[in-house]
């Protein structure tokens, strides 16, 4: 029996719960500690037998933690946390503003080579399993075009929108690819798709009792970089209601590259990753926990800086054995 | 302007012929030539200017090529020449007999590592792509099953063992999913299915004149492990209508992963890869292609012996830079 991979939570909110649930399914690993920036009695586990820390205490946790999942958000978290915490740990995280991905590696590399640590960035499905089935695809079929839908799901980052504009009490935006649009990427005609023609947006709002609703709905349609440019349906909907029907983060989405082969481009060949998820965060999670215990092996064999899903080979990411893959899963 | 991988392809059938077809895709790499132990006389490349060579004049190459892409069959011609010719070059194999892989793993190994050489086996779409997929999924989910579908598509092998009935002029089978099965695994509900249950198989057949075709319909659908546990139809038609309906290889399949996370386990989270192929062997020379780029890349780091697409950085398998991978993919 090797020994478990010692693995601490940094950031309590809904990733590192994801985490923790992804430790029943993971016997090779041990979650040694939950650390936050919050008073760590004002932090109940799901799993109340796992130590909360002080995130000031992590520097007496070296010797006794393999990993660090980072938790936090990619707006203000992550590109502060992750480059802090590789100078003494080996780190996951899951940053995914996808524009400024380098800077981001750039920071985290530099701060991982320095300590001899390494790090994993970008983990979980876009940036993460997207990214990797648009690689994947397009280095087999050069001749192509890669699409990426996603949905039906829950943006985070649309429902906040929302509930920041006066009278709104509550909301949740689903996003959803246009199902004319997906026919036709799979029918190989490579369109070139407005942000309109891909996507549109869903909306539930609970309002103010008294909140002009024309106002808000206008608001919403009108809303620059998050609204405007896509058909977008909003509906008014009870508090009741939206606790009912709209309390999960679903998601999900495809990857979609149509390419053709052979000397005169005759034959079609269609690669599509589909992922439909019930929880959005514990997927993610889930990704992150994979990553975590590649990052351990990479960092045995010796491997320092700073690393993505596209750098690892995928044997790391699991409990198997190299024989074992061979036998059960090649 | 980084220097072309030289690539030969020794061995010219239908994988072969599309690894040729694969060259104009890929810029940076060239086609020095094809290796045959046929007549080279009677070999003709698809594109005149390429030489053909006769498999003994090899020895004198060797300064010459990056890697060799090995285009026999799995049944004989694999198990002799992987190793044979792992002996002096990198080499990349599309071997697909999945039980005896480990076995050929062995032999490849020790003659790579003993010459300094690198060898990629087992590369293609099944084993290749839908084994990286059965290891993804898996190592995210690792509450759930994996299952394999294949189809609709042309199975050679069971073509060719209808080929061998007496009063068979010609034949083609096609292997084809139960639908109901595939939904009853999109669902989740993770079920038992026998090998009926799973495919079934859909036999064309054009037969000599004056054949008795319930003879040759009885003799099909009771032949063991070929056919004898599946539902199989049979249609008898003429070979026209073989030559204008049933002339490509076409095939495909999807591999799908139903897992649940939570504590409770109460979130279903669902992974499906789907690929659906206009030329089965096209787009098996085009993994084989992009392996042979990660072949030559990953030697170039100093690494020798036997590896799999499981062991393949995927980075290594693209002609992008990381930092273009970084800011185009990720």
């Amino acid at each position: 029996m090797q020994q478990t991979i010692k693995l601490g939570i940094v950031g309590y909110g809904n990733l590192g719960r994801g985490v923790e649930c992804a430790m029943a399914q993971n016997p090779d690993m041990e979650l040694v500690g939950i650390f936050t920036r919050r008073d760590p009695a004002s932090v109940h586990p799901q799993c109340p037998e796992i130590p909360v820390l002080s995130i000031s205490e992590l520097p007496d946790w070296k010797d006794r933690i393999d990993v660090l999942i980072l938790c936090g958000g990619s707006a203000t978290d992550l590109p502060k946390m992750t480059p802090e915490l590789a100078a003494s740990f080996n780190v996951v995280d899951s940053y995914d503003n996808h524009s400024q991905i380098p800077q981001h590696y750039a920071a985290v590399n530099a701060a991982a080579e320095k300590a001899g640590t390494l790090a994993v960035i970008s983990a979980g499905w876009d940036p993460g399993l997207f990214s990797l089935n648009r690689l994947y695809a397009s280095a087999v079929l050069p001749q192509g075009k890669t699409y990426t839908f996603w949905g039906k799901g829950v943006s985070q980052g649309h429902s906040d929108a929302i509930r920041r504009i006066p009278g709104v009490v509550d909301a949740r935006q689903y996003t959803i690819p246009v199902p004319e649009s997906v026919e036709r990427v799979r029918r190989g005609e490579n369109p070139v798709l407005t942000t309109r023609e891909a996507h549109t947006r869903l909306c539930y709002v609970v309002a103010e009792d008294g909140a002009d609703r024309e106002i808000i709905e206008n608001t919403i349609k009108t809303m620059p970089a998050y609204f405007a440019d896509y058909d977008t349906t909003v509906h008014f909907i009870s508090a009741e209601e939206m606790k009912a029907n709209h309390a999960g983060l679903p998601h999900g989405g495809r990857v979609i590259r149509t390419g053709t082969t052979g000397l005169q481009n005759e034959n079609k060949q269609t690669i599509e990753y589909h992922l439909e998820l019930d929880s959005n965060p514990q997927f993610t999670s889930a990704v992150l926990v994979a990553c975590a215990r590649a990052v351990v092996t990479m960092h045995k064999r010796g491997e320092t800086g700073c690393r993505s899903l596209l750098d690892i080979a995928p044997a790391d990411l699991s409990p198997l054995s190299r024989e074992e893959l061979m036998a059960q899963l090649l």
